[in-house]
């Protein structure tokens, strides 16, 4: 089944948001900063990086998320204010109350984003001459701030849904250092839906584990990554299941932008293992294919050498239960394993693995646990991308 | 430091020991089959992957070197006869037969190594001709036969040793689909020292845990696996601490020679990481160092990047300890971190990354635990070399 992921340019928000993006002087030229705000005051949910060196930007926003009332989100682009020390923290400090001030919001309502190289102060001097100049135009759309977040992503990622009268409406960026470990690089979700904290960060945690928490391009987790969903209200309230499912669905959404987009990435891979002892078990061992260079490097080339999903399925020495005697995988729907592929469907499996999406299907033949996992082939761009990134 | 680990050309074998090259029609053209029999008993010591997927090679092998008296060892290259079924055990037991009796010994004297692509049947007809008409000439220096067992390799793997009037004398191949798990793709070792077999064993242990098995080309586990050990005692006996140490050192000398001959690799990249809670724990935080897609392309560059090593610690979200407060990361001799490195210190430092050996030392600052692994850069070449291997 192909993925129908790039749901469109989403050009507005819903009601009570409002976007602004501007160029900060981060980086040499285009926009690289950008607000989100809610015109009245909101409910939030939020999920951020594991990483033992999650950046300034993480750690004071985990504080303001603690009171599940923020208003704005505040994204800079190429620069991930991470190994920075205390200057560090007293910048992202410093720009979140600009950005409040800006906004007209309390500072601890604001969720501040920073992604970029690691390890190099912010040029305050540049980003405290544009806030003293600006005037707060407050007129930019999704799309708008999707590029204004993005580094070496290619593409900005948007995407809405309806649930009743309401809308629901996300950003994300995040195409290498990309393996999220409970939330992503940076996903925001904006609703005007009314909902209860409680149920939205139920409904939050529900729809990160099978997207965001699913995907991985390089196994690098990002010091940085953040997960938020904002919701105002002024659309009343709205069926709660539906908005839940409405909140999965356009974050696997985001979450297959970001996978199609992965640094120097031409093909979508999904790897669907079933037949695992549980789904967590499940999960690990799809990773363990996705994240395979070897299987990622066949998938580039188009090469049917499916015997290094064989491989990569016997390197999970710490999983009890695979055994090669039950296991069946096939690539589509060709079967190449244990039925060992003739001529013909060598011949089927080429054209199949030429296509833009390539799904791996693996059973393991013994118990009820199952996981989809997402990412993307290996290809020399991506080496290209990351040999020369801060110079 | 620069590692010695070219330790050159070795041309002879120690006494004892014979060896036979041949072309059997595995691959296009270039020697495929290589055989080393000792011409007396000898003791073995033998370690194979821990893959779920070893291939009928690996199993018929392990019984084999049960009994520690293995004589012979016989590697295919080109074809690892992996997930190939019943036949692929019928064909390693065949080929098996046939060199014992080339090589005048007993069948479950052999040891059979197999590495190459997976899941293709090995083209029998050309090996049993081949066996039919070969008249046994085993004249083969260990260059020759290191040169026979290479698959993407670009240079034959040997090394030696002297201890006492005794000689210690190893080949190996192996450059991709390389994470060793208790052993590495194909290490053999040949001694006319006299070794009790519980001894060699003991010894082949701790040589293996600080080399092969401290070793990353790529996180893939190769599904064949396999470092042996053979003595046959022509030197006769040797002073087992002296004959302990040379072995580990020959082994992290053939280690060496595969980090650097890595898959498209340019630069051999040392991790060392000290003050863990102990060695194990500092061997997974390195190995994630060693391992990072992100840590190796900037090494590839000779990017100063030195945040994506920060990144590269902070993932590793399992670990408990892990804080950038007690944090210190040099590479080489420049420190990078805490101390935020100026202009003059990333011009250093972009020095010593254009080296062609890269050696980054992490301090976790609360242990006494330590490690040091070895892996390489990740190059466009990996990816040339992995997304067109079958075709």
């Amino acid at each position: 089944m192909a993925h129908d992921y790039a749901s469109g340019e989403v050009e507005s928000w819903p009601t009570g948001f409002r976007a602004y993006t501007a160029h900060g002087g981060i980086r040499d030229s285009g926009d690289d900063i950008s607000v989100v705000v809610s015109d009245r005051p909101a409910v939030s949910a939020v999920m951020f990086t594991k990483s033992h060196f999650a950046g300034p930007a993480v750690v004071l926003s985990r504080k303001h998320a603690a009171g599940r009332r923020l208003r704005a989100v505040v994204t800079l682009a190429q620069n991930a204010n991470v190994a920075t020390g205390r200057a560090g923290h007293d910048n992202a400090a410093e720009v979140t109350a600009r950005v409040a001030r800006l906004a007209g919001v309390a500072a601890d309502e604001v969720l501040i984003g920073s992604t970029g190289v690691i390890g190099r102060p912010l040029p305050m001097d540049a980003i405290r001459a544009h806030f003293e100049a600006s005037t707060g135009d407050f007129t930019a759309a999704p799309l708008d701030v999707a590029r204004a977040m993005m580094t070496t992503d290619t593409r900005p990622k948007t995407a809405e849904r309806q649930v009743g009268a309401a809308r629901i409406t996300g950003v994300a960026k995040g195409v290498g250092m990309l393996e999220p470990d409970m939330a992503t690089m940076l996903a925001y979700v904006f609703t005007d839906a009314a909902v209860a904290p409680d149920d939205l960060d139920r409904a939050l945690r529900k729809a990160v584990e099978p997207s965001f928490n699913s995907l991985s391009v390089d196994t690098d987790t990002s010091t940085s990554d953040t997960v938020a969903v904002l919701a105002n209200g002024a659309a009343g309230p709205v069926d709660q299941d539906a908005f839940a499912a409405a909140l999965a669905d356009l974050c696997l959404d985001l979450c297959l932008q970001l996978a199609r987009d992965g640094e120097g990435a031409t093909k979508l891979l999904t790897v669907t293992v079933a037949g695992a002892a549980d789904d967590a078990q499940a999960k690990r061992v799809a990773k363990s294919v996705v994240n395979s260079p070897l299987v990622k490097t066949a998938v580039h080339g188009a090469d049917p050498n499916w015997g290094r999903v064989a491989m990569a399925l016997g390197k999970n020495t710490d999983e009890s239960g695979i055994d090669p005697d039950r296991i069946a995988v096939r690539f589509g729907d060709v079967e190449v394993y244990p039925s060992e592929p003739g001529g013909d469907t060598l011949d089927r499996l080429t054209e199949l693995m030429r296509r833009d999406e390539v799904s791996i299907g693996i059973d393991l033949g013994y118990g009820g646990g199952e996981a989809t996992v997402y990412g993307c082939d290996l290809s020399a761009g991506y080496v290209r991308i990351n040999a020369d990134y801060t110079s």
